[in-house]
């Protein structure tokens, strides 16, 4: 039988009504033939709950303790939707991550998985019973409860349905699946019927949060097909898959964006080996990250060198390059705390070297000036004025047609 | 160092700061040259809120996995204490019964201890840490969580004092140790320094809910003192220890009782073999328990039998009496659903033929009728009015003088 690897997160788990849904989602499943093995998260807001006795307690909870702590969040939630099934006649035992064998390193609080047995699992699918395991926690080799930090119950679906070689991992949200852009911001945006795991880490990693991004790199490392969908609606949701598995490849395949950015700019100082890697790890010894770099060196030999970072981090970050600008003897420091990015994301751009022409005359049309650009292969990203977001984004959205059906025929756009 | 078992329950944990005050006992402990050894209940109110979360999923919850549900209570705890005892400088770990290897039967929701693993214990004692280990727990031979039943803290922390051959195994409540009645109801009532686990049996049973009677079975068994104290008092509490090593015996220790009994008497039945048993029987197959029972056969040769029963299962055990009294052809049925138990208690008065005497004439004197007389070795259980009680725990108390420090010479009531 064709197994599968159901993923349920907070909200899909936040009452006992909505546990029961779950519950019949999952008997569904089991009813169209799989073996089917379900990761739980905690109901939502109880891992906050635990967090908050914690932090009453002692500033600085003891990592090892802390785990102990929130560990059990998803304990509470495998029992009562074991419970659930069990009482609707659907035979289902529930696990934790040391009971099943889940093998993290020590480091708590953001354990990484190294080894995941299956005897359990397998001895328990054999004998027709639905299996639950707690999400996001595992035990490391001297026995003690790890936890893979926020979001890790995703990461945990992923390398189960990878170890026991599933033929799909179904991650379930509140959301139906990867849509073209934020359907808040642009009501136009369509669901993405497929996506490329490359694509989804550009997108994610933007803004679009729908599957944590260490669960996205497992999945394509382990070729493990992952499908997110919505609990709480039917429909296939978007599968992230391998390029070559994508049936209609489109240039474009969305739009990420975020707002609460902030830009840096340091003008005319003079040129001198090494000095990018001196702007960076000052900044970085405040544990400020940054985003984008933009850099290029003028026809008068000086370097112009320009970063963003998260707007919060704007004025401690603006701090260190004021004083490095005076050390360097350096023209100018501009600056500009209401940013925000907006990025195009798509596998067909590699090949299509007028997509990034089309975003920028777009943006021009609509008056928008650019303020910074960087390019990776499948990816252009840009800065805006906060206020000319959503403008922006619904341009380049139209711009590239993402709100109709792509083609059937691939003639367009095949590579 | 000798080792202490100290174990803390759920009103001892019902808050942070109660939290806070526990790991100040602890540190106390160790730094007087003690090993310790730490078994915690859940917080106060959150085993009653999982098992409502079960109950309100559904009536019939499946056991094993109400288990995984429930034990989690006890783990937060653990984990709590344990960043409490760390945040002051104390190093400890908490561990799960399953971590220990605190094994069980598998008889989920009631399981019973099999055998505790020392090794982690001692390992992370030899590392000068405090170990903090849930109570209520433990797992099967399968590897599944299992719980003890309620209470079951207190034979957690008695079954890992025995199995680590500890001093002493200390249970804090929120009393300051066992009286010689309920001080609630007698104010002269005295705190006992020491108490025979035979005594403390018998005391408990009848409504001194002090210690969990498996827990003070087990350490009877296992010759394990138990030392009764509160959690929010100074003093040194009630000592539970074998008889021989009683420092001042006494003739009676001390009065439990308890209110909401009835009495019912079937007068008249002709005397026929067996009649006792087909009576009992009736009782309980219909889940009703009966605690006291008296029979005697009359001069006509009829035969005269009186119990009691709960009061709320008064009415249902009367209509089975009066149905039988019918059958059995029995002159009449007596009952009064508004009495209560009086229980003399004491390890002297299986020599001293005079307690009886003294407790009856006391009665008598006090214009207290008694219903009802059930003897055994080491306790006179009487039953009266429920309107007489008070009066007659007040005359009892004072006839042997269980108001007075026992005397220092032990010549007036040594064996």
């Amino acid at each position: 039988m064709p197994l599968i690897v159901q993923k349920y997160g907070g909200s899909s788990m936040g009452t006992l009504d909505r546990i029961q849904h779950v519950a019949d989602k999952v008997i569904s499943a089991k009813q169209q033939g799989h073996d089917v093995v379900v990761v739980v998260s905690a109901m939502y807001g109880e891992t906050d709950r635990l967090i908050q006795l914690a932090n009453a307690l002692t500033p600085y909870p003891e990592p090892r303790e802390y785990d102990v702590l929130i560990s059990t969040g998803e304990q509470v939630s495998m029992a009562l939707l074991s419970m659930a099934l069990n009482m609707k006649q659907a035979p289902a035992r529930s696990f934790t991550g040391a009971q099943i064998g889940i093998l993290t390193d020590g480091v708590h609080t953001k354990a990484r998985i190294l080894d995941i047995k299956t005897d359990v699992i397998t001895r328990e699918l054999e004998q027709g019973r639905i299996v639950i395991i707690a999400g996001f926690q595992g035990v490391n080799a001297q026995g003690d409860i790890t936890t893979l930090g926020r979001g890790g119950s995703d990461t945990t679906a992923v390398a189960i349905a990878a170890a026991l070689n599933a033929h799909e991992c179904q991650i379930y949200t509140d959301v139906a699946g990867v849509y073209t852009t934020d359907p808040h911001l642009i009501s136009e945006a369509r669901l993405l019927p497929q996506i490329s795991f490359e694509e989804m880490l550009e997108m994610a990693s933007l803004g679009a949060k729908v599957l944590q991004m260490r669960s996205v790199e497992l999945a394509s490392k382990h070729n493990m097909p992952i499908r997110v969908l919505s609990t709480f609606s039917e429909g296939a949701g978007t599968l992230v898959t391998f390029e070559d598995k994508i049936m209609h490849k489109r240039m474009v395949s969305g739009i990420a964006f975020s707002r609460e950015e902030a830009i840096i700019s340091l003008s005319g100082a003079p040129r001198q080996v090494g000095m990018e890697g001196r702007i960076i790890s000052q900044v970085s010894r405040a544990n400020i990250e940054i985003d984008m770099i933009a850099q290029h060196t003028t026809v008068q030999n000086t370097v112009d060198f320009t970063f963003t970072v998260q707007r919060r981090e704007h004025a401690k970050a603006l701090k260190i390059i004021e004083d490095l600008a005076k050390e360097m003897g350096a023209g100018a420091v501009k600056t500009n705390a209401k940013v925000a990015k907006l990025s195009l994301v798509g596998i067909g751009m590699r090949s299509h070297s007028g997509v990034a022409s089309t975003m920028f005359t777009t943006l021009g049309d609509a008056g928008i000036p650019i303020q910074m650009i960087t390019t990776s292969e499948i990816k252009i990203s840009v800065i805006v004025d906060e206020a000319h977001l959503e403008k922006g984004v619904r341009a380049v959205h139209q711009a590239f047609e993402l709100d109709k059906h792509p083609q059937t025929t691939e003639q367009t756009y095949i590579e």
